[in-house]
């Protein structure tokens, strides 16, 4: 039989296989329902009650500026500093609540600027991680450690995971099909209880496919 | 027999239909070897000789401080501001030789701040841009037109689009395997007789995918 043949037989039987309702993607795409929403991340600062209070003074509180797409979490008023070996960023929003630890989300062209070690981490993973100096009007806090560039996450509920068929932890690929097209690979899927669907990426990331926040990707899993 | 048996046969099928030399590919992947390397540009601004000039006084000619990928093309000591209807950007690079018409090559987050739409083009077609005020150490120069921000693109000579199997104007795909996986799609082959095997992309596309000058993408066709 022909390579040619052989080509034919595979492909009708791959058909058959997947049966008539999935006869024709080229790829494991999902419908065309299974589109997520884009939120995008610009550099940001996590911080510890304690470090709040070394930056902004005794007793300080964060003030809520907007809420973010997350339940529960927002942008505050509060601002501060980044200082690194090499430069200097100024008017690097707060996000709140407070955290257990103070984490540094910085974007890739951010860490040449600063002079530290680019580092893509999930938030919360930031053992190992570079340090920087935090300045805020009452005081400066100097890291070991906690500055990252944040690895592209989807957050949902467990309920809009099941609904999409996805498994917190699991890896997957939003296509971009717009102006500057692409794949974006190794998206992190967070399901929790306090998730909305939301994928993050940040403005770096987002400018390099042409998104804004609400631009929507189509799931590829 | 079973949808399981009959993927199994199908996979079978087509694995022998490729031949040994093909048979794990899942997409039409070049072989390793068709892998091209990376230049990031940042902003950066290509001037006429009259707008030079106006720029940087009579007579003025270009200095040269390094040569760039493709051949005879170099940056200049020279440097402007760009100034919008939003903000100003300054210590902008020239580059050289001067051309027949004044461009600027502005990052997708430099237009946020310059105050300007982002028009993604590929190099020398500026048609209905956005213009911006360019100003030196002898005077400024504004333009009607002339803002893009530059569409990917992969430079080669005639011969090493001949070798790789592609021809000029032809829309490839790369496909990125480090830390910040992806494809970027939408790629245009410009083969030419001064170009020299590189894919352009800039500073944000590159931090997007961990990318820097001389990583190497793999070709997708």
């Amino acid at each position: 039989m022909s390579g040619e043949a052989l080509r034919d037989l595979a492909g009708l039987l791959a058909a058959l296989a997947r049966g008539p309702a999935q006869a024709s993607p080229p790829t494991a795409t999902l419908p065309p329902a299974a589109s997520v929403p884009v939120g995008v991340s610009g550099r940001h600062v996590h911080l510890s009650q304690a470090d709040l209070e070394a930056l902004f003074g005794p007793g300080a509180r964060l003030t809520p500026l907007r809420e973010l797409s997350q339940p529960g979490q927002f942008a505050a008023e509060e601002r501060v500093t980044l200082v690194g070996p090499k430069g200097v960023i100024q008017h690097v929003r707060v996000l709140g609540p407070v955290r257990a630890r103070t984490q540094v989300e910085v974007l890739r062209g951010d860490t040449y600027r600063l002079g530290i070690k680019p580092c893509v981490r999930l938030s919360g993973h930031i053992d190992g991680t570079p340090g920087v100096t935090l300045v805020g009007p009452a005081g400066a806090v100097t890291l070991t450690e906690g500055v990252i560039v944040a690895a592209r996450h989807l957050h949902l509920s467990p309920e809009e995971a099941v609904g999409l068929g996805l498994r917190d932890g699991q890896v997957v690929s939003l296509l971009c099909e717009g102006e500057r097209p692409g794949r974006l690979d190794g998206v992190v899927v967070r399901a929790s209880g306090r998730g909305a669907l939301d994928c993050h990426i940040d403005t770096e990331e987002a400018n390099a496919f042409g998104l804004v926040n609400g631009s929507r990707l189509r799931l590829v899993v």
